[in-house]
């Protein structure tokens, strides 16, 4: 299942070159992997109060083409890979008309509890994740 | 004219209280006021576009509640006062059902040219912003 | 006592104008009396493990002159009032040279306990504030 | 030629899980990539005064450990490769004492002109790259 999230370039996310700063990708990936666990019903604040966290543990970005202040963008963000106790979403960024890549990304989480611990992918996330209930 | 913006706190705009952290209140005026020009069928770009910016002279923002990570809240912002060479936009956040007060705040910007320097108001820009363009 | 702080502009702090973005400033200013603080001898995160919160009430910043990217710019803090239950900060941006004024501002903080509750000032936290212990 | 820099998290930088959010640390590469070009002399924006730009083509990293509020942190850096017409900086984040790594990552950089054209590195700045002008 993949999400697509519409972003407004801010004033606040451009830089000096006039385009949207390397780093404001990666809160744009949170807000599309935020999206993709809202669209099935779920929230990332709800799987934390499960006790269940997924911090970043690696995150890589292309960037193909700027992104202008002011300019309509979109994301698409979906479930790339799970093994035992990680995640990995993967994240497109689009112009305007979905037809120009404008980046592409991914970030890989590992599973732990609120000692940061490690921990199996519990059941009731793994049923919420898997391809079936889209 | 009053023009509301919805948005949705993100885990990287939280600090380590867990609530939106306080400097980022003002990137979400910056959207709310872009969206006030957009709603007339401006854009601030198209603004610059014509080599007049509207850099801020002053802001300010008082904090009632916290808006906490994935909370929905929304952004009213109008145009509050001109005069011949400043504007001011001020802002009312509130919480996902808007009967809630969660901060409130006001930024002064200055009309300059693309050296910085302050100009009168241009005529398509006084008539762009008044109240009878609605 | 009054703090200085230097501080180099970065490019991520910088906007399509090529100055630093307003809401860096309230960035800025927290790095400002995070460092008084620690002038002192104690350190925000000490006071947070106390059980104690200092959250922004009330924020205010005026921009005089713009900062740019790689600019080095000193930040000067003072404690400029304390009532029973809060603390009022202030802010002075001055360029490398320290003769230029680039910005003003205040931030008001609340004195709370762990649950957001309003408490007086602990004896412990008015005596390290108290101009005697400088 | 490796450069260190120090750096304080700060309150802004954390988020609600208490710890660096991911996307600063690409801020903090930038500051360390600008401090590695002005411990040879140069600052970047000379180099862009020259018209000569450097945008981040990708950007990649691995967090190991976290980084908390108030903690002091080192960031090492130096020139990892370079082609024709781009430079790779890498990046290994450490603890205060320096004994234990919290993050390692990289950013990939085009050589572009004003109008964004890659172009081939000039003379002039391959020589203030090259290790014999350390």
């Amino acid at each position: 299942m993949n999400v697509w999230l519409a972003h407004r370039v801010s004033y606040g996310e451009t830089d000096a070159m006039g385009v949207m700063y390397y780093a404001e990708y990666l809160h744009l990936f949170e807000r599309g992997r935020s999206e993709w666990i809202r669209t099935r019903g779920h929230s990332y604040a709800a799987i934390e109060a499960q006790g269940i966290y997924l911090p970043v543990r690696e995150a890589q970005c292309r960037y193909r083409a700027p992104a202008r202040y002011d300019e309509l963008i979109w994301l698409e963000t979906w479930l790339d890979a799970q093994s035992r106790a990680s995640l990995t979403f993967a994240y497109r960024l689009m112009d305007e008309t979905k037809t120009r890549l404008l980046a592409q990304g991914s970030t890989q989480h590992a599973v732990v509890d609120s000692r940061g611990k490690p921990v199996a992918i519990p059941q009731w996330l793994r049923e919420f994740l898997s391809p079936s209930c889209q």
